[in-house]
């Protein structure tokens, strides 16, 4: 995809990183060396050929260039990338004892299981400072007075602070969410051919809890090649945790606007700007998170699509999960970095506040809303 | 909707009772009388106020169809309806009390989750009487060769039995997801016109807990009504169950194929038959799934689409939720119930699997399969 | 689907009426006495035996209920339905004309088109009221300074007209591609049990066409039991109307905001207040319609989905587009029903759009507003 | 995205190149020129001018990274890629003429459609490829008798050519609806600001005219910068031409199943093995079809749910839209050649649909099928 639509989607350079080819690859070789050694542990290989497995896995020299087309051709990467550690190996004996056992999705799968790992990192350092900065916003408003909008109207005063708070809340739900899905589903995949874990030896569940710690992934009592709930799982949540994003971007954008004016995001010099009108603060942070926003349900969508896929391994089912999981965690962790930035440094005019609460002649009884606040702070606090 | 397209897609009677108006007006009335109780309980109202609220709720004469056209002219239900809770009182004063303190979002959101609640119930049912078929499926045909296959191709020998352990699996991650999504969701909503609990003298987090307990329901620290993330993932917990149903039910449609033959759907008269080919045995309940499962994908991407709502309340996102998930629960309870019917009759030929696999001419090498079996029943003993 | 739901989400009495279970027997059995009619003029049977099955279809005592829970055991409608019909019939050699050289499919399929067709009707109808309102608008406010609002932010002036020419010219695109896609997707569908038309004599290409003529609907060279394109572009083409509406209807709340108030939805008693707050006056059409938009694009994703329907008739995935397309006529009829009131009857404060524009320091070139609204309206009388 | 991904999901290096970093700065470029020249016909600024804003435009040195990183902080390209511009210019009065009444909009819609409009050729360069292949098919195999299968059974005896037609009747629909949307959605997109064409001289039609011509692409009455109604048709279209492309894929995938063995992708050294099964043969082609059809109704949902843009120009609507129209371009053109390639050298095992149909024993009656290829291709001929 184009570096310049990228960018404007809020792509990270590291986030993009960790879902590259170099991650990828680097992913597959340490399933093989893994794997090896996990095997020699069992006796299935010796130490020494274990030891010559690892040493090729690290030394593989490979253009990614290529690679992709030969991946392309054989329509799994598995196949080639075998193929070439294979022929770094002079010892025909040796070459038989590479990938013993596995399949190309067992490498994919563990790889895209990898990658989301540390996606799934990026992202909750993101949540964090976000939820840090949400909750200071929460607890420094908490009894600032401002107008409630309901249905697009005029309604009756809360607190900005309390506003914050439920911001908050809706981040802390999906953060919640995105952890037990990350649970669930990083995964180590191990099932040969056809999911029975045939040439291994009846070690299979040994060499698999091996595996997974030398990967540092999650192990499962079943291989879960044709399973993909728990992907389309992590998927959903992902969307939420965008989802909560924005409704915090939406209620900006509409305070931001001129004839209300409570908030706007951080003046930047350059950012935000028009090319033609010199007066504009676009909220840009918001655009990034709301963008965001408009194109992940689909991308849920698509992985619940894919769920009913064929027998012990699906025909374009699978495949098709791979880069969708990519977009969703670039576009998540996008529009998170780019909100932490907007809510760290939000404009705040309470001053406007009490002038549109004034004008709008609904009375000053903010209810509970500094209660609620402190509710959901201690709440907080308490599970912490 | 039609009843001859509700019906053909597997929405059972007692799902759509559960989402039909008599149920929404059931728990609009119990809404408003169980905040009359806690209330009362506060001292905002006298005990006997209460009591008057509630009789009125049990008492109120109501014609749905009039009730309808009313709801949809004032935007929302609950206008209309405390309307006419109110027309029943004598008592100018009492009348101001009943809905004291709540707004139209807080009735429709709980009825909503009450509903909910139920629809849960239902499902649930049908998910275990699912898990005991296939855990029976699977521990009775753990050691019956089959054929694999993958990409839509002959593969290696596995085990029926570890293709049923599969299924299970995926319904058993798929209904642990439902259920804690169910627990994040099902929650109680009282916020009053901003979500500020103005209007309950100060006792809003202890009303609402009183309530929460009346109703057999969750609460929460802070009000929801415009932090819909749990609400969408529990769409999308729906929607993935549905697909691990679907799994199921495209594996069975594939094994049943004429020049497979492996299993079969039961027979029952009249079902499955064509209007023009008497030999036909079509999977009808294959259908009803399959057909599900095309539809729950867009219809959870709806619930994520309408996450960004504006404000304190927002306009048209959550006004989209109630159908929406009506949607969701009667097409996952069809699918289950219609898929549990299945399984429990499946008919399963394991001579014609022994014959398919020998014509494949892959060996008899079925890996640990059985051992893979028997690890997962027991792993999910132990949780029991 | 509840009353209370379906209403508060726009359904109207009429078009729920076209996708009715009457009228879809009413079609079905249509189907049976054009087929019989048809095949008598190819000499299949004669001019008395279908002068007898039509009398037959149209003196059929049905009882739906029933009919609805036949159709859902047998797993397609015209089982049952033509069971019933030929169950009336005394001669056992009529009995087996009925239906002759159809099957199932070919009646649900032709059944759903002439429902499409009669919604098609009903929503050209709320077409042209909303673009004559619309066009109204545009002229009469052609010169009207307003400020433009760009990225959420105030921008440069424009003037109320070309706003609502803009909103008239997606309706004009959108109501366009609904026209065309209803011409390329209502057509008779007539392939008999494998989609040869075996059992018609070698006279199917005429008997098909003497049926469309006889149902009011197109001809095509092929059936299209398993391509299914045509009814996703009509889908679409319906979710793309709603979108178009949704525009408007989201200029129109944000116009509205009290901070704003440049225009109103027309008033009317009891319509767009709080259950709790006197003052609101809450833009209810604009919900209706908002919401519409939410839930159509996962309803148009479904119809894509369902695409790769299997071999010469799928399992699940036309199944599950009758109920889909009925939702998004519905959905379509009630956001734009809604929205044509809503322009007819708009309040517009231009003395509030002076003033805003004034405050927002911008100057006063409207540029080429008012020419573009009359190149717009005189291109709109040239192409009537 | 990673090339590893992207390659694997069909992507080509052509398509990616017209969707590339250089292809939109050629295009920003070319709008800029296009917009002094065609100024300069109206006299707004010299013929002097227009040529040296040419020339500028033909000679700029950019760095594509920089350049990215500069876009995605000022939330646009356009702002620094004028700013590039300018800074080539020793002339303060011509910088201030370049870009001058437009927008950055103006430039990113209209970068956006000449890229569809390069897409849309290559698309069509396989769209006839495989029209023409499948034409040849249709009619070589118009009376060869198959088994045809409904509802995932055997149903009663087909030619293979009428199947071969449908899937052309398919492409033919699905291409025909992709060059209507063309025609729409390919439009120039010249509002400035707020959509007025001020700053233009009151010569804003006759601009628009003259720089649609210029670059090549059509021209609309209204500029359309919050009306996306065409741009989501197009991408539904785009969809659909993948659903039909994955009807025939998921029929290959079927029919290639090894207890069926009717038709086979073509052998290609490398492609489809396993790394694990020497004997498979997995039909890699369907894979990448059927994996796109997977994903492209979740993208084309997102061009819908962005319709409803805020008033002049929307905040992150349309900014979503870009990516997505690009990814559906990218997976049909990879669909589409893909499958070309398979169906050119489709494999068709004639004997083996005689022995499969004669062991279904439903009898040898195709029907009309050779008729309705025959009606088929002359009505093709006859448009032609």
């Amino acid at each position: 995809m184009s570096r310049l639509i990228r960018d404007l989607a809020g792509g990270s350079a590291e986030m993009l990183e960790i879902f590259g080819d170099a991650a990828i690859v680097k992913h597959a070789l340490a399933f093989e060396a893994a794997l090896a050694e996990a095997q020699a542990a069992e006796g299935l290989l010796s130490r020494d050929e274990a030891s010559r497995i690892a040493i090729a896995c690290a030394q593989l020299p490979l253009d990614t260039e290529v690679l992709a087309i030969e991946a392309a051709h054989a329509g799994t990467l598995a196949i080639p990338l075998v193929a070439h550690l294979r022929r770094t190996m002079g010892d025909e004996s040796l070459r038989r004892k590479i990938h013993l056992g596995a399949t190309s999705q067992d490498v994919a799968d563990t790889a895209l299981m990898l990658q989301a790992k540390g996606g799934a990192a990026l992202i909750t350092r993101e949540v964090e400072r976000l939820q840090t900065a949400l909750a200071l916003l929460a607890e420094r408003m908490a009894a600032t007075p401002a107008l409630g909008r309901t249905l697009m109207q005029s309604a009756l005063p809360i607190t900005f602070g309390l506003k914050a708070a439920n911001w908050l809340a809706g981040i802390d739900d999906a953060s919640a969410r995105f952890r037990r899905e990350c649970e669930n589903a990083l995964v180590l995949q191990l099932g040969g051919a056809a999911g029975t874990r045939a040439g291994l030896g009846g070690k299979g569940a040994v060499i698999a809890a091996h595996m997974a710690r030398l990967l540092g992934i999650s192990n499962s009592p079943l291989p879960w090649q044709a399973r993909r709930g728990n992907i389309a799982g992590l998927a959903a949540s992902l969307a939420i945790l965008v989802g909560a994003a924005a409704k915090i971007a939406r209620d900006i954008s509409l305070l931001a606007q001129n004839e209300i004016a409570e908030v706007f995001e951080p003046r930047a010099v350059g950012r935000g700007g028009s090319s033609i009108m010199a007066h504009k603060r676009n909220p840009i942070g918001c655009q990034i998170v709301l963008s965001a926003a408009t194109r992940v349900p689909g991308l849920a969508a698509a992985m619940l699509s894919a769920l009913p896929q064929e027998q012990e391994r699906g025909l374009g089912g699978w495949q098709a999960e791979a880069p969708v999981l990519a977009d969703l965690f670039i576009l998540c962790h996008g529009a998170l970095k780019t909100l932490a930035v907007v809510i760290e440094g939000l404009e705040v005019d309470a001053a406007r506040m009490a002038h549109n609460l004034a004008a709008a002649n609904v009375g000053l009884d903010v209810g509970e809303s500094e209660a609620l606040v402190k509710r959901l702070l201690a709440a907080r606090k308490g599970q912490a």
